[in-house]
């Protein structure tokens, strides 16, 4: 018994596709050697109008060359093209492309972080005016299915955080870091020469990948716009083999966190937040063992308890499969007429100030050895409303190391005591700070 | 920016629950507490029409007395009853109002496995004659999204397995024993009082609630009719303290496993294969840490690779989460056109004979202690041709322990070798065959 009534049996839904790269290629490949078992899915096939490239004279393999076009404009204003699908990546030239889709009343799928995170206002908005779909599911974590979970499963739910390992280029050096006792740069040079990092890291050890993600899936689960832009940034480049090896003695792994959370903000009143930064997490919680360049997503909800999501956060296959699954969902909508659950910003809460977030500092410091310096420092914490959780004190050469975790508080006020830290005489150095997150204290 | 057309904003659609037990109050609660949240994401009102009871005179908390009925045929077929939830649990009568509302054109929402893994085919059939929507995303793992992951997110993919615990209750009583090396029997008590277990707690311990479940993903996976018959099943209640200690020695956990696949059968077809049954499961494999009463499903799929999800798999909040989740879904569809996808039977698999699966054994014997014993077996396994990947040899008494695992075969092959060890003279007892799953040789 099928689903598809006999009527739309025969539709076929012509796509587009911007881009040919890793992601793109694979997803042309996919759709050729599943069409039929995608046909069944849709109830209707899809069929290729073509390829948008920037050398369409370049040959490429398995590719049909009358597909190719550098014009990827009139390729989305065809008349017989009704999904266009984005994986060319950047954002000026992407929006402006995926605007035009939408403003053409043609359903777009794009894998596209960056342009979501920046311009997903205007993009919903006409994906809404057009009565189109806008489906993303690869921008976030490539094939865990964390978008779709967090419009669909739980939308009779309220989420209260998400924190995930969404970046696999900066978990894959931490991970080797971890494993190998090695420093920062060794392990990027590793993760360059076997593909896990691009040839220009930055966007990804810079947390810029990780930020893009932390605001569409704080935008999701909060039903406020969260922008790139909102989202605080710190990378792992200044993680040292020291701070690895620190961790793990204390019982802790390092992992770049993207971390979205509804809090309170001093003035009573509801905020959302969403950061990345490298976390301590203790080696008991399952994000500690997501290990090479895998992802994990945590998702605590009201009542659904919680849940974590893991897998393949990147590469042309795993972010193709998400990308084919809003093709099918895209194309359903076309055959059977209905509209995916778009953009929802209704409860539009305001973004915390980064300083108003609720955390913990692990902080690690070379101070003078001698009597009294624990009280000099007692003070300067307790000035600052701040409560010490633990204390560890070695001796290290002339000074002593002293090691001190920190009860739950406002950044605001944690920094403000690093930056007394610093200026106090009886530290001679504050070797480093990093947040701990995922312990229950 | 809402994504609701001002035409459609006023519209409320109705809802009957039928059964107010954990899950069912649960449903209602949120719905109340959350009317504005749902009404933004639906883009359009909900509104409990009436609730469906053994005993509308006995009061219910928090409940206006007004909605109960116990006419539950009269309150399905309203005319403002747009969205049928039934929680009532069992099958027969279940199926007659499911039946019932989908053929008066309601959508229906339903958390019921056992009514889902009997009666697929009946009830798809109805709600595509009715070109209405059949969700049961709370009948499998509760709030782990995986019915809707495979219906949508995994739609462009092929799915080449997947094995997880779907079953809380057991999951808790071999965590249990492992913990804290008590027997079945103990466990099974400390369960029930602690309400893991229910006073009859056949449908748990024996592997058919998991049954269900599995037949429910192996449909969905394999886009094949796969009922609960189809899934061969075997429960824990054999499992002894003895066997979890020489699991854990040997480096495993024993495991309730619910595992679909796609398999090639000896004549060289394509078949889907479901099972349940305990399974040893290596302990770094993720499966093997998942504790207490949580579930976790490991899927398998070509392009997207491995993906987990992990979560509560049972209970009134979690369950509800699923529940509310699919109420969205279909009063979206409700309110703004569109059918969620169905069933998709279209590959239409046979299902392979339990002999036909592929696994690995692993056999616990007492034999007698003298030489050539070792040879007479090996005879008996290459007779059937099982090849043993590890032997292990233990005094015990006057007898010796011999310990075989084997490499990968049929179950048919596995089960007729451990016949012959039975009726050998060397062989004074069998005392456990368990299979070993999830092992990378």
């Amino acid at each position: 018994m099928s689903q598809t009534p006999s009527t739309t049996a025969n539709r076929t839904v012509g796509i587009a596709i911007l881009g040919l790269g890793t992601v793109g290629s694979e997803v042309l490949r996919l759709i050729g050697v599943q069409a039929d078992a995608l046909a069944h899915r849709i109830g209707g096939g899809i069929e290729i109008k073509g390829v948008a490239v920037s050398d369409a004279s370049r040959p490429r393999e398995g590719v049909d060359p009358a597909l190719l076009t550098e014009d990827a404009m009139s390729l989305i204003n065809r008349d017989d093209v009704e999904i266009v699908v984005e994986v060319i990546g950047g954002i000026d030239y992407p929006r402006e492309l995926v605007l035009a889709a939408l403003r053409a009343g043609k359903s777009v799928v794009t894998a596209n972080k960056a342009l979501v995170a920046a311009h997903a206002d205007e993009l919903s908005a006409a994906a809404d005016e057009a009565g189109v779909d806008l489906y993303f599911e690869a921008a976030v974590a490539a094939a865990i299915p964390v978008v779709g979970m967090l419009r669909r499963s739980l939308a009779g739910d309220q989420i209260q955080s998400i924190a995930g390992i969404v970046n696999g280029t900066t978990n894959y050096i931490l991970d080797a870091m971890d494993t190998t006792g090695a420093d920062y740069e060794e392990m990027l040079a590793e993760a360059m020469e076997l593909g896990y990092a691009e040839a220009d890291p930055t966007a990804d050890v810079e947390g810029h990948d990780a930020a893009s993600k932390a605001a569409i899936l704080a935008s999701l689960g909060f039903h406020t716009r969260v922008k790139y832009d909102d989202v605080y940034c710190e990378g792992i480049s200044k993680i040292t083999a020291d701070d690895i090896k620190a961790a793990r003695t204390a019982g802790y792994a390092i992992k770049l966190l993207a971390i979205c959370e509804k809090l309170q903000g001093e003035d009573g009143r509801d905020y959302v937040s969403a950061r990345v930064h490298p976390a301590l997490v203790p080696r008991e919680h399952p994000l500690a063992s997501v290990s090479k360049s895998y992802n994990a997503i945590f998702v605590e909800a009201e009542a659904a308890g919680s849940l974590m999501f893991y897998g393949n956060g990147a590469g042309g296959a795993p972010t193709a499969s998400a990308v084919l699954g809003d093709i099918v969902g895209a194309a359903r909508n076309k055959v059977h007429g209905g509209r995916a659950p778009g953009d929802s910003t209704y409860a539009n809460l305001p973004v915390a100030d980064f300083g108003q977030v609720l955390t913990r500092y692990h902080i690690d410091m070379q101070v003078c050895d001698r009597t009294g310096v624990l009280a000099d420092l007692a003070k300067i914490f307790a000035e600052n409303n701040i409560s010490m959780r633990a204390v560890r004190q070695e001796k290290s050469g002339d000074n002593a190391r002293l090691i001190v975790v920190t009860h739950t508080a406002r950044e605001k006020n944690l920094a403000a005591t690093v930056e007394q830290l610093r200026k106090c005489d009886a530290v001679k150095k504050v070797t480093s700070v990093i947040r701990l997150e995922n312990e229950d204290v």
